[in-house]
């Protein structure tokens, strides 16, 4: 008889996992079924703010792969709009509701589990309203509904975005590319937190410049609504009129269900899994995605990274284990880009308060430079910054804020840590040099320089 | 009494080398005279094609320091127009002629000597020729030169640009900006000999897409002149009429002077230089730039690798010995980058020939990839191919071709070889990723795992 996977998640990790372990076991020797949640498999919830902004036409464009492909193609059993609602470990078996069908009960055996449930939208007390003009941007879901609310007749005129991460200047780029005027309201004292104070502050000058109406360390206090629509951001520097709020308030894992069937979480609150994405003390469960925990390779902690690079790697990691192949997921070094209009940032390794927390001793350099020869026509300016460990001057992280051509810079310094280099030895390192490309000393290395220097 | 350096050549690595030495030692403590036979310093001779094209309006844009504030901010003694035409190493003197003053003869002490005379383009019996409209793109004389042909009234409109390696292709680029007619004659198979022809043979393709007539396995015989003016270059597939003609056959170090005084060269036939830039054997003699060879980090051979991001570095870490520091220079991996219009190439380690004659086994892989997610505007093709060894799977050499974004990714592979990772372990590489930046598996990731599986 043939052996059963379960996966429950429909997205980058869930479905890697399925479609590596397909390509490995024919249906003959592994029957695969997968539930999902949403209407939709394998998508790019990374490119929700892109289509909201109007820059990607369809819906379409973001999945790349459909349920109806799963089927056909992989012979994967996708069940969409199927939420799983319970893990029974020793029967093995799987729990869940057909959202289509009144919620009707299904149960299915598994040999083996993927648990790949992905993240929940962080949603403070004050968020969790019946208002309508409230979005999350978490599920594909949520972008077709704020494209049904913008469309309205008369359409919406103020938005505010809540967070002043990632997903949320991305998103404050959409709403100003669709003629909104748009305010992004962040609690801590910059926005994108995920780089230092001193290089936050320039991603707020340059949100700024783009019409942005910046208001970092502001707290929101609640929404207000009329007539069951939300009308205003109440905040701890008064009250923001908006016709529509969008939420971008970062992510948690999506544990509960594994807490209750008693799978292992760690100290992130993620679950934790070995090297083989395997659910440690559980014969044939496994787990991927944004509901797992890493290491960090430069801190050797683990680390909470929900991102859909790692989310596709780990699920490959799991379905070539599952068909029987072998493979590892290396931890990651905590590389991160984004892009809001011709505004560029990129980030790798720990910030100073992570090196801190971790137990280093650092110096940190920021030196200013240009994406192309100065003399070349967009030359560019572009601030790299480098944190490097006391005596050994080891790299410990790295941030680039910079316009165009600028982010995917950090990719150098990614695999510089990765392979523990010294900033003494990256200055060293042969990049490639043209005019169009950079100085002829490249940023990297001159950041890589000045770090150096400041260890002697 | 003061030591005094003597420095040959003006430009990237010998005034890298005085700047450094004087940063560390006063006037008082060393002197410093330069000699510059042209009249320039510190330029950028990479962007004399963006010159001619027109992207760069003044030929000052391209002179990083010019003799005067080497005089007046750096207490250097920098004598342009001056030919160096002798080192006697027993008597510890160089002997130069002034070139404006009919060849006046002056002779220098020294106690240090840095040879940094560069390199020499290479021109072929049928390329010495007294024609007028024959053009090398070696130094910024030779830029003016050529812009003030260029600038004849009527204009030249019939361009043949000999050679298609990196100046050749740029030269191309900037005379289609400046409306000829323009056609490429390079002797091997494809153009850009400095990837494998497979890769030589999408960059043929491009280029012919923007309008250039590329003559690939051809050979130049000879050029003809009427009334003392260039006006066809005949080649074995044929004449090709031209009003001007620009010779971009590559270089070959300028050694004569060094080797006349002894200094050793290596089987490159460039100089050899230890790790401080050091001539061996030699007391106070050091070498740097283009006149010398490297080690290549990934053969472990000597290789001539004439580049102004070598040379700044190897002219620096002499200038800081010389200073009395601590520097040394760490080979190349032979990194490179090019762009012409839209069109990007990258390159870095060794191509298949190179590998085969190292004496390695090795596996080569092609994949196409974007450079940004599939469905994010402006989204186009790239290339990547990766050589790694058979049975380590170390990273041998790698090449990118693609249209905007794609050659800078090349960073990425060179810091991957400097640290002799594998394949296998890239695969694993944490890079960032967001829709404006690349698919969510990064092109090197993808190209790293089919390089892994060819492997097995």
């Amino acid at each position: 008889m043939a052996d059963r996977l379960v996966v429950i998640g429909g997205d980058a990790a869930g479905m890697s996992a399925a479609s590596q372990a397909r390509r490995r076991r024919t249906a003959d020797e592994l029957e695969i079924v997968a539930f999902e949640r949403g209407h939709f498999t394998s998508y790019s919830a990374c490119g929700i703010p892109y289509w909201v902004g109007g820059q990607v036409d369809e819906i379409d464009d973001l999945i790349s792969r459909d349920p109806a492909t799963f089927r056909d193609e992989y012979r994967i059993d996708v069940r969409t709009r199927h939420e799983v609602t319970a893990i029974d470990l020793d029967r093995r078996e799987v729990v869940a509701r057909n959202l289509d069908d009144g919620g009707r009960e299904v149960r299915e055996h598994f040999d083996q589990l993927v648990y790949a449930a992905g993240a929940v939208p962080a949603t403070p007390e004050w968020a969790r309203t019946d208002a309508a003009g409230v979005f999350g941007v978490q599920t594909l879901d949520d972008g077709a509904a704020l494209l049904d609310w913008l469309e309205q007749d008369p359409s919406p005129r103020r938005a505010v975005v809540i967070g002043g991460g990632y997903i949320g200047v991305e998103m404050a780029e959409a709403l100003i590319r669709r003629g909104l005027t748009v305010s992004l309201v962040e609690r801590s004292p910059e926005p994108m937190s995920t780089v230092d104070p001193d290089m936050g502050a320039l991603v707020r000058k340059a949100l700024c410049g783009l019409g942005l109406d910046v208001r970092s360390g502001v707290n929101v206090s609640g929404l207000q609504s009329r007539d069951g629509r939300v009308v205003a951001v109440h905040t701890d520097a008064g009250t923001l009129p908006a016709d529509v709020v969008v939420l971008g308030l970062g992510v948690r894992p999506n544990t509960a269900l594994a807490a209750e069937a008693g799978l292992p979480l760690g100290p992130t609150g993620a679950i934790r899994v070995d090297l083989r994405m395997r659910v440690p003390g559980q014969d044939g469960i496994w787990a991927a995605g944004d509901c797992v925990e890493s290491v960090h390779r430069v801190s050797g902690q683990p680390v909470y990274v929900p991102l859909g690079t790692h989310a596709n790697k780990q699920g490959r990691v799991a379905g070539i284990n599952i068909g029987g192949g072998y493979a590892t997921f290396a931890g990651v070094v905590g590389t991160a880009v984004t892009r809001v209009c011709d505004l560029e940032v990129g980030r790798t390794g720990l910030r100073e308060r992570d090196a801190t927390a971790a137990g280093f001793e650092f110096v940190a350099v920021r030196v200013e430079s240009t994406n192309r020869a100065g003399y070349f026509p967009g030359a560019e300016s572009m601030t790299v910054k480098l944190i490097a460990e006391r005596r050994t001057g080891r790299l410990l992280g790295a941030q680039i804020v910079g316009r165009s051509e600028a982010a995917k810079r950090i990719d150098v310094l990614a695999v510089a840590l990765w392979n523990r280099m010294t900033v003494e030895e990256m200055a060293n390192l042969d990049l490639g040099y043209a005019p169009p490309y950079s100085p002829v000393w490249d940023p990297v290395l001159v950041a890589a320089r000045k770090a150096a220097a400041a260890l002697r």
